[in-house]
């Protein structure tokens, strides 16, 4: 090859890398400001060789919660309205439920009853109806439910309802070499079902709540039987430990929306070197939803008093993104 | 650019893929024969797109188990001899050990004693001896211990201990697009701590037997604290619920040494399409060791038994491997 044209090889590697890792305005549906800002300058430090705030590619490892952070939440948890469908299902199998709650009142279609039964009655839900059949039998619940039932605000499939400003958020790290993964409170194999088509987030890279499975061989074949008995709750202190046991590293950054986030980010953000921690902050009715501190699903209160103090970032949904859906723009 | 310049950057890329992917030998220590034409056609076919056996990139997953599959085990689990190297570390803050077994024993260097409290005393050592520390400290024990403990046999570091024909494996695999994960009896941070230098896999790409730990704040600084509780032993039966817990996708490939990995490679071979399942079988007294039914470490007999039936591959350290060790050619 002539001098020329290994100079026009060498110009074509260049332009890709610039164009991946820096783009034009790589987070085009953030609206421009300090939050943008903070976060674009994290990065460029992180990557930028020889700098001070250089990490090496393996260490750029992100976790992000999933529910009211990448999709939405309110006004209920996706999978708690997958587990209230999975019930009325279930419930010619288990007449005994006419007259037990919380199962009752699910059936009953009583929201405030099931309310009132709290974490205690959530989880017999959640066992109840996440066990009982094979890995792939409940991936193909999953997978079924997910792509025939919409969101009722919105009247699209719950994996549409994805925030537009972290898709490009995921991307823009992605090609930056990051690791992003998510750890959520939800359950782990029913985030698996659409966690890569919905974000590129490959299943090895979520983590979230489980239950016992058990390995059995049924009809000579070797399977997996989800169990009805918690394994782990990804939550609050747990988060910290679910990263401990799945990631066996430290975040360098981590975005939550919700006081159930704190100890991941104050994990995160206790590591040496440069440190990203953020939450999302509802607080757009018109285009999503507005709740913080009296909300039933992701309460966001201390965190929000606490911020200041412990450089946590809160991103304000209404002035921060300028788009939240990618299916607003078909819309207008 | 010009044409030529264009084809010539096309050249540049189809040079540097053929050189990847397919090299001149790609597994220089596998000695020519059926095994190795085994695993290379298996390679070939799953990337080979448009062909009846392609996976997609995402699912190529490749599970190897390590002791006695990726380094030595024998004559003993080098975790095992590190837990022993602390119990005579920690016994100053243990008086209760000098008349409690089987810590008796090992203070005392009589490993018959130890071998004969079995599994629940050698459970009781592991607990002892990896908790009441933070994440950080345990990793820089193992680190600590792994820089300065030789092997008995080779008088060399036990991360130099690994064998060559593997690692030439993990990298075949991984410019293929594999994955490749660590799937282990062994103690999971234990691994973390190694095997990234040693075999270019990342902690999140290991799974093992795990302690409960717990996030606390210590001295103002969030911290994870292990427990002397077991969390999960990832062994036999418990493989196949590990894969499904951390990789959440059934591997293509998986490769064991002993007949605690049955059930891996059961798993494994399962899933619909092409699949591969190995075992190392230690025959080699001269260059390493010869092992199977009746050993202490890694037994291997089921595994031989049913080998044939259940389409297998028995390796067989002797004749499929050429070097076993990286360090051979500089002694000769």
């Amino acid at each position: 090859m002539k001098a020329k044209c290994i100079a026009a090889v060498m110009l074509a590697v260049i332009i890709f890398a610039t164009t991946v890792i820096a783009g034009d305005d790589p987070l085009p549906s953030w609206a421009q400001g300090p939050t943008k800002m903070a976060i674009i300058e994290f990065v460029q430090d992180v990557t930028k060789q020889g700098g001070p705030d250089y990490v090496q590619p393996q260490e750029r490892i992100a976790t992000f919660d999933n529910d009211g952070t990448l999709w939405v939440e309110y006004p209920m948890y996706t999978q708690f309205l997958f587990a209230f469908d999975r019930v009325k299902e279930l419930a010619p199998q288990h007449p005994e439920w006419k007259t037990k709650q919380p199962f009752k009142a699910v059936l009953e279609g009583d929201m405030k009853t099931v309310g009132t039964s709290g974490m205690k009655g959530l989880m017999e839900i959640l066992m109840e109806t996440h066990s009982g059949m094979t890995a792939a039998e409940f991936e193909k619940e999953v997978t079924d439910w997910l792509a025939t039932n919409e969101q009722s605000r919105f009247k699209r499939l719950y994996t549409e309802c994805v925030y537009q400003p972290q898709l490009e958020l995921l991307t823009y790290l992605r090609a930056n070499g990051f690791k992003t993964f998510i750890c959520s409170g939800g359950g782990i194999q029913f985030m698996r079902a659409f966690t890569e088509k919905a974000y590129g987030i490959a299943p090895q890279q979520v983590i979230g709540s489980s239950i016992v499975s058990e390995f059995k061989i049924k009809d000579g074949k070797p399977v997996l039987v989800r169990m009805p008995k918690i394994d782990f709750v990804n939550d609050k202190a747990g988060k910290p430990v679910g990263i401990y046991e799945h990631i066996g590293r430290r975040p360098i950054l981590a975005f939550g929306n919700s006081d159930s986030d704190m100890q991941m980010i104050e994990y995160t953000l206790a590591g040496e070197g440069r440190r990203l921690g953020l939450f999302v902050h509802h607080t757009d009715a018109d285009r999503e939803y507005a709740y913080d501190r009296k909300s039933h699903v992701g309460t966001l209160g201390k965190a929000l008093d606490l911020a200041d103090a412990k450089g946590w970032i809160i991103v304000d949904m209404k002035k921060d993104w300028r788009t939240v859906f990618a299916f607003e723009k078909n819309d207008n």
